[in-house]
């Protein structure tokens, strides 16, 4: 059937040149070439890395039918800028998290995290199976935006205390740097948050101008530095269990792709998020395994259970003034179908990973 | 650069043809024609149905230059002839799980799950991070075989039973249908071990022919009819906390697949790894409130802790004969590799996702 195939133009761009034809005439096209910005910085570790490694594949399994250029946070516009840029047009995609963008769409914040909120496996059941991410890219479309989870950090950690903390009392002016819906919750439990980069942290633990810092986890947080300015350091993560990070597409050019490169496109960043995962818990707990030897002084210390009930009632009194805060109803739509989602999940969670947990800790 | 293009031949089967042509020489093929076998009955929910979308999905990303048949069990090959049929290369991949070969490779078991093995999220971790899926690999070589991660059922339940286990004494003559490592800690613990297909073991409860059976998850379960024939429900899955299936390849049909098409499989694997545990979540969780809902008098019963203290210690001499009765050496080296992992994970586990659970259960 050699008159139905389909001849398209070539373009010749950097070099590599690629030419595609179907007899079926239904698939086939010229080479794409793409721009990603994302929000990490230069060879931030996982996900800077995930990123570009999210292009490598891209480019084999389309096998050079699309090239996407990289580009890591400040290296072609601001590390935050991605939303904006992406939205216009200005680039095609970009790595990022929903939950920098409160100011945009409060509601994305529960694709990426909220205080309480899922872990890995959760949010990976919700957004997959359970309508999550038919309703961010619900959320996002009016702003042209298609998203799709990719890199997840696992569970952070609670942050870095230059002092122990005994009880609510001990938070009461408190000056740290926690940022979002956590840095929230903490304000309400009477916490001065400061924000800063996270580079300025260590420095500004050190000079005593904050108490307090969080960041990531071992394997972030040991690269910085903390270890070295702060000796208790908090768990769990209560703030952020999981935080998922997303794969952003301007969605006329999303929708202009041909449909096998936006399987490939799919696929790539599910096997991207696997691996991220997994980097995290790898290089997550080998660090914190050298945080134990190289700092032996650092305590790794539970929030007391008062001071962690207290955080998951003001996490409740936050989520519901962020809802009626959005006056476009789109928080307490996400929130209502994500309460939904765990009350659905309830029983079974209880009885399976919950009650195996349980069971491998007797002896 | 015209004279480089490789024209290879065209295949034309059944139809479609395909023509591929780069400017580079590196990648250019024809289309590409395998064979899946599976081990799951036709349409069987989430597994069958996943090895089908992995092969929608291959064809998407591919833009149609690879397709791939899929048979479910018994429909070209025997459910669990897979292994050699695709180590002989017969056919070239199929779905399966490597737990169903302990005759051929006893060590492969680790890989789908062990009693008191890894979850979803752990396995993730040391399949992608810690080094597991090249140790999986290095075990499947001598049998030419290539092994992927695809399709996590989740925590499994740990069986539907006539009566109440208060004690182990309960257990004593107990006749029960569950297989694998977790038959023989149960037989251990002194069950009479009968093992039965899927599909009679709900005849075999209602005759009484057995008094226990175990099968998949409320969804699969449900299904078959078990909440009409036995009603107690134990949990947790203690023998089955995460079964990881696998997508098997022929070693040397891999190898001479083109990287594009490598890289094609490897992520639509991944994409249909997160969709199956998504599904198993979302179906065994809906599947188990309609339990509730429509057969009020099943009982979701707890094995009892000394019970669950008993099969830990009852899985730490299985593992233990089973490596030793591998002369090959195999057992030993993947037990030996999976305990470091769960010792190098330990610390920053009990502080990250099971310190998380605990705090979430606070009110």
């Amino acid at each position: 059937m050699l008159k139905r195939r389909d001849f398209l133009k070539v373009a010749g761009i950097g070099g590599a040149a690629a030419l595609t034809t179907l007899s079926s005439g239904k698939v086939s096209h010229a080479l794409v070439k793409w721009r990603m910005v994302t929000s990490w910085p230069p060879k931030f570790p996982i996900l800077q890395e995930g990123a570009e490694l999210f292009a490598k594949r891209v480019e084999e399994m389309s096998a050079g039918r699309m090239k996407i250029d990289v580009f890591a946070g400040g290296t072609l516009i601001p590390p935050l800028g991605g939303f904006d840029a992406i939205s216009a047009g200005t680039v095609e995609m970009g790595s990022s998290a929903s939950y920098y963008w409160p100011g945009k769409v409060p509601a994305a914040q529960f694709f990426t995290t909220v205080p309480y909120g899922f872990t890995f496996d959760e949010i990976t059941a919700w957004l997959n199976g359970g309508g999550g991410l038919e309703l961010w890219n619900e959320i996002y479309a009016p702003f042209n935006l298609v998203a799709i989870p990719m890199l997840n950090t696992g569970v952070q950690m609670g942050g870095w205390f230059r002092k122990e903390i005994k009880s609510v009392e001990d938070l009461k002016g408190l000056k740290m740097c926690v940022p979002g819906l956590g840095g929230k919750v903490m304000a309400k439990a009477g916490v001065s948050v400061v924000l800063l980069p996270g580079g300025e942290r260590v420095p500004a633990l050190e000079k005593g101008v904050v108490d307090a810092a969080e960041w990531v986890g071992p394997a972030h947080d040991l690269r910085l530095g903390f270890p070295k300015v702060a000796k208790y350091y908090y768990y769990p993560g209560w703030h952020e269990p999981g935080s998922q990070c997303e794969l952003m597409i301007n969605k006329k050019k999303w929708e202009e792709l041909p449909k096998d490169l936006q399987a490939v496109i799919r696929a790539a960043a599910y096997e991207i998020n696997n691996w991220s995962y997994a980097q995290f818990e790898m290089e997550n707990a080998k660090a914190l395994n050298e945080i134990r030897k190289q700092f032996p002084d650092v305590k790794f210390t539970r929030f007391p259970t008062d001071v962690l009930k207290v955080f998951r009632k003001l996490t409740n009194d936050v989520l519901a003034e962020e809802a009626a805060a959005d006056k476009t109803g789109a928080f307490k739509k996400v929130y209502e179908a994500y309460l939904k989602f765990r009350k659905d999940m309830e029983l079974w969670g209880d009885i399976s990973a919950r009650a195996y947990f349980k069971a491998e800790e007797l002896r």
